[in-house]
């Protein structure tokens, strides 16, 4: 059992790490792949590319489908527990980049499917996982995850506001301007209060505009918000970092002792 | 006297704390039914479902309103100071929530009045006043309070911009272009500078687009000065909670003394 | 010349101050007078206004007129040195408030001069020169001026983009999308960057939407720089004040000293 | 050979040099010439103006030719290496400023290729190099470039997830609305979640408009993101400018020592 142990262990550095030059070698490649089928979806969906060229796009896209397959069957075959990788996020995402094609072969109203293919690109971040990238994303997502609570009370707080005064606008308004019903009018709040500001829709009377102006400048101020909550946050991590090393404990392995520190704070041992 | 009062102190627990598994289910269950009734408002507006569920959803909203009726009811009952109640902002909130539905029923012209149905969302709020949000919600008001005088300033500076550009624009313009009055010219500056942009009125004229080209990248420019403010403050708010402890004085209950002081500072009891 | 002098300087402490409360009560008539003024004004350019009521606002607007000369005539009356007054900027903006209203009535083209009279907004801030405000304008301020030079390097860098990428899409685009010239193109690339997006230009070709897309993300993502800028300086502004104490020196008047210190830094004075 | 020498380094110092009279006259005149030629290029772009002054705005475009054209071969003599002039950034923007209007002289296709001369703008920024905005620039520079990782990993989540959105909207939607392609939709969702908005594409279904106001309140929230990274980096670029010196070592000429510094920590010699 030993050859086959180990080679499935060399099939586990190439496709799961990145450390050897196989294994960055595989991670450029299939980065390559990936971005390269996403275009392929993407220029199909353009109906002159599709009727022009339509024909190699589906064998190219086949192509694809299969390379991936074949990666998804090695990934299966190399990992010690198949079923966790399988229901995994990522095993998840893997799975659903080559089913919508096989699923088009098979029933035929699928079509509508293979945009789903897309979800590809999730895969990308995959290779962040593995490379120089991982503390950065480390420092965002902690930052982040930190600031949820208070950003998410700022996210109730708009979605009130938008729900208020999008039914007053819908009040106030009549439906000529395109304030048919509060769904709608809720919908116009949104696009005001972040500044995006389609125009399909835009008051037509003096109150109508007297409370977008309103609704304009809450947007354009309350921004402040959640840019402040995460730079606090985001300077506290940073404060965090720069008192604590990374160097974990030799016993307990934990992370997070200050510079200074002659012992580990978890067990006592000798850092 | 006591089996009443003991009854209505268990009410009390149960409508207005959360501590009680009592208390969080009936809070969960407020929570869910203000939503729904915010569901079946909006839905109602919409002209194809109002005329084909319109008397379901009006069976429905009848039900959310009596259901209301009889918590406003239980909580006047269970407080020791039901004027004190009634008067507050949850207060006439609650009763707002409950109150057009009677007078559409009344009154033939209160159809209009049914809108302000949703402003039953505010009592959304009253279940974050519960439950652990409270503090984060303390830190948000603290910091935005203390920023409130300095973001004033800027709001008047941003008005004064607006009431000055726009009336300079209208002098530019055509009234052909939109601009057909003073008013109407600086809601299109607030437009502008708030970065939404519908596009119903835009300049024609190079003047025009030259001064509409500076509001752009005026507003586009001074967004950094609230953000700029409201992250101050909020860095001296966490510098502040980081220094104080959150233990109150055991003598006079004051809170705010730093993690080494022994003796309180108001008092001058050991801590 | 004594009782004369003393009636000079009590229209002074009225007029210039707001120490005393007829002081007080001046600043908030001049700056109820103001806001109606801006009002008239604004209210008259309406054309459904100025028909019903043009009449009634322009004998407002006259009564408006004398009050301000008579309180123009009263500034230069109570001050020292009347000249210094009326070149400063109030000064300029004081007769500004008054003489468009004189003009249109002197000379027959001058209507349009009346626009000028929301000029009268700037005199709102002198009220705010006076009052409490004043710290936290001057907090404001320095930490705006501080951050100019960084600031106008990111204009000059956004203006060069705006230039550049608007030439770029000019040769792109077709005369038929609205982009006629580099100037428009140049303004389209400005309503881009800076997020507005009215929608009267917007690219039709692929190529174009690819540039329209970079300036999008580019303008979205480079607002961090800016608000990075005044963020810095309004902490550095705040650590400043934190660390130095506002109060003067009893010799040379100088402020600026830590809250140690014992001897003045700039003459040796004990403090 | 002593005098020719002298005669260049001479030159040397007005055209590269900023710190004689003369040094900086040079350069006053070249940023008016630059910025002037900009002005030209664009008012021959506008249809209005090239019909009426198209034959002076040639002339004129002609003389700025040969003094870049004299400039660019000055540069060349008195510089020690000339091919190093050549190939820097500087040189071949240089070039660029001078070589389209020969081109458009001998080739007749070549009239589009003028507009390249809007490049020259690149050239204000040599100008810059010189003055006393270096240590301002060095500073942005330091700060943006620490940032760019981590605003790398969010420049890919937002193309990840304009992407995803903008095929999932392309489903959703139909083709009338404007999403005629995933291309076309991914547009949309970068205009959206810019919050640029431009309106000449909007969704027209109700789930269409629901997975808009997603994007929007992201593209809004998120926003909080790049700003926070920037912010933190440039507080982290001031906190250590306070806390090393701009000294260099006299041995090793290395600088970024602390303030108490005794020896320089690179080679150990006395400060």
């Amino acid at each position: 059992m030993e050859p086959t142990n180990n080679w499935r262990s060399k099939l586990h550095a190439i496709i799961y790490e990145s450390e050897t030059p196989a294994g960055k070698a595989f991670d450029i490649v299939l980065l390559f792949l990936i971005i390269s089928s996403i275009i392929v979806v993407m220029l199909d969906s353009v109906a002159k590319f599709h009727l022009k060229y339509g024909q190699y796009l589906y064998v190219i896209e086949w192509i694809f489908t299969i390379v991936f397959t074949i990666e998804y069957i090695l990934r299966l075959v190399s990992i010690k527990k198949p079923w966790k990788y399988v229901l995994s996020p990522f095993g998840i995402i893997d799975l659903l980049a080559i089913v919508p094609t096989y699923l088009s072969f098979i029933i035929v109203g699928a079509q509508s499917l293979l945009v789903l293919r897309v979800l590809r690109l999730l895969r990308v971040f995959r290779i962040f996982r593995l490379v120089h990238f991982i503390s950065e994303m480390q420092f965002l997502s902690v930052a982040i995850l930190n600031s949820l609570r208070k950003i998410s009370i700022f996210i109730l707080f708009v979605l009130s506001v938008v729900v208020i005064l999008g039914s007053v606008i819908y009040l106030v308004e009549d439906e000529n301007s395109g304030f048919t019903s509060i769904p709608q009018s809720v919908y116009w709040a949104i696009v005001t209060i972040t500044t995006v500001g389609y125009g399909d829709i835009a008051p037509a009377t003096t109150l109508g505009k007297f409370i977008a102006s309103f609704i304009m400048l809450l947007g354009y101020g309350i921004l402040a918000v959640p840019t402040g909550i995460v730079t606090t946050e985001m300077a506290l991590a940073v404060r965090y970092r720069h008192k604590h090393s990374n160097n974990a404990c030799p016993v307990c392995g934990k992370e997070g002792h200050e510079h200074d520190a002659v012992f580990c704070k978890y067990c006592g041992a000798k850092l």
